[in-house]
């Protein structure tokens, strides 16, 4: 195993906004990227191969549903999760920590670790931190993510409690980590509370994991409170590690997020808003549903070069959509996922050209139409 | 248009097996050919790209599905079937006169035509030959098929009084039909009955059309009796004309049939099968459920060139299946795909190599194993 694995490099900056690479023992990823979600072990509906072609290079898949279904030694057996899900680039799972939190009556937390009960047929599990990291161990992504405690945003009381477990376990996890063919990177929690946030990243920089995300965001609290502790978390944050932002996965929030010193985001948003047959576009939402799509010659977006765009029309996928047959979601799906990994794509060529600040004004402008097409 | 259009060539032949080709407006197709089926202008989760790169050259669309959703005039408004599902090569529709009678106690049936209720929304429609030639012109298929009348192939007098119709209806249908870039094609109706079968024949053959189905087999009577039925088509219908066989699909059936001078094929089968979690294999068909494939790191079969076993195990789609996602319909749809295309693609080779005879032999000898691996 190399030594430059899971090193981070700086190629070119505007601002904070930074791009560079993340090296990983399944291949090198150009930062900022969007990583698409791959829940159990597939993107929903969109082979490897589209994937690839897509210009993905990073997938993350669920810690939390690979364990119940089909179990993370059942995918150890089997050679791994990338032979499992034939994903031969570099993966990230996560704790399975957000999935559990979200349980809601279903889990209970003590210092300890969390008990909880499968959404799939009702028994009874335990997370601890040695657990998750043998889950994800297990599973053989080349990033996993400690397990830690979510809690709301703007619950301040709660935040305190949750902050001192997540940095107990933590420590738990970086102990238990056996791997060096895999990266595991810290969560920064606290809420929107810049002091929280504060103690939380110079808990996790003190333990120094190759990688920090920003957690709890995107859950509730307002944009001016989420750019708050980006801001906080990029002067805090070591320059020379990559930065995570768990769960985010709009266009605009990439341009204020990459902003502010983001190099990892991953989101369900591009396939979820497919299954329920809307489309990303430069001009918003557009529902592919619409019965004025019907006679539409147009693609869903005209100059866009992903494969659903080039070979079929708004009223064809529209059909699809009515009909639920499945090549309407995979068409979307394509579709969506390509346009934000082409987002990505453009603002890291921004970054390099010195013209990211001139994207991102165009871009945020456009999408404000947010016109329902 | 090329008056080369519509014409068939043979090429070689193995006793009453021939290959050859049949030249449409949207390409030749290399006989005996396998069409997939597209009733709602979609192979079932196959992508268009997907179709050709396994091989398949000719895609059959049903004319009821199409007509009531999304209707022939929006298709002709959005440029024809060809262009509105993305497919450039040769298609074929049906008459929807299978569809219809399929219908049972909610269609009423004259000499004029057929009333019915779409199963959509129970609004009342009608189809005469006139209709049906027009709508089949608004999709605007290579190959269209005459309205026929389908009855139970083991009722004598309800299939006198059917064939009554077929006939009127099949001389209606060539009245009415226009299009010169369009092929219609006569149904030789008749049960199991030589005697129908040959009157049949001999009305149609007199009417002259550039291609010949054989129409009401695979509804229920035995092996035997179909075999019986194309023994005595391949005797009566023309040499220089193509020979279609109507919803059969299996690998067994095309070996059978292929023997009986039969060139074109289509069945819902192998998209069907793998949406209930089944594949063909050389060994009889696999329930990719099956709770024994679940650490099985094979492909569904060894040594299968198609996407699904190149790069997936049984195990990984066999989760795919279990947890419903779309990914598993597609690869095993791919897979079913692969293997009917691929079987055809060997009958064609083998009757220019003069080695048919003893392909059949092996093939039938293996798929009579069926076992449940």
């Amino acid at each position: 195993m190399s030594n430059n694995f899971f090193t981070y490099e700086k190629f070119a900056q505007v601002g904070r906004a930074r791009a560079g690479v993340f090296r990983t023992p399944h291949g090198d990823i150009p930062t900022p990227v969007f990583a698409p979600v791959g829940t159990a072990a597939t993107v929903k509906g969109v082979p490897p191969r589209d994937l690839k072609e897509l210009g993905a290079t990073l997938v993350l898949s669920n810690t939390y549903h690979l364990y119940l279904r089909p179990g993370d030694e059942l995918i150890a057996c089997m050679g791994g999760l990338h032979q499992f899900m034939g994903w031969a680039g570099p993966l990230l799972t996560d704790s399975g920590g957000f999935q559990v939190f979200s349980l809601q009556d279903l889990r209970k937390v003590d210092d300890d670790g969390v008990t909880f009960r499968s959404h799939l047929d009702g028994s009874t599990h335990r997370f601890t931190p040695e657990k998750v990291m043998s889950i994800e161990e297990n599973l053989g992504a080349d990033i996993a993510m400690v397990l830690d405690e979510c809690a709301p945003p703007t619950q301040r009381e709660y935040n305190e409690q949750a902050l001192r477990r997540t940095h107990l376990w933590a420590e738990r996890c970086q102990k238990a980590h056996t791997r060096s063919d895999q990266a595991l990177f810290g969560i920064v929690q606290g809420g929107v509370f810049p002091d929280l946030r504060e103690q939380s990243a110079r808990f996790l920089i003190d333990l120094d994991f190759p990688g920090y995300a920003v957690g709890g965001l995107a859950v509730g609290e307002t944009k001016e409170q989420m750019h708050t502790v980006l801001d906080l978390t990029d002067q805090l944050l070591p320059e020379n590690k990559p930065r995570y932002l768990m769960g985010v996965g709009t266009a605009e929030d990439f341009f204020e997020a990459v902003s502010r010193g983001i190099d990892i985001f991953d989101c369900v948003l591009p396939t979820r808003l497919a299954r329920h047959g809307a489309a990303f576009t430069h001009s918003g939402r557009m529902n592919l549903r619409n019965l004025s799509l019907s006679e539409d010659k147009r693609p869903i977006e005209e100059g866009c070069p992903c494969y659903a765009c080039q070979h079929f029309t708004r009223g064809y996928i529209r059909h699809l959509m009515v009909s639920k047959e499945i090549l309407g979601l995979y068409l979307a799906s394509i579709h969506n996922l390509h346009f934000l990994l082409d987002t990505m794509r453009q603002i890291r060529e921004s970054i390099f050209a010195g013209t990211f600040e001139a994207l991102k004004a165009e871009m945020l402008a456009l999408l404000k139409l947010k016109s329902e097409k």
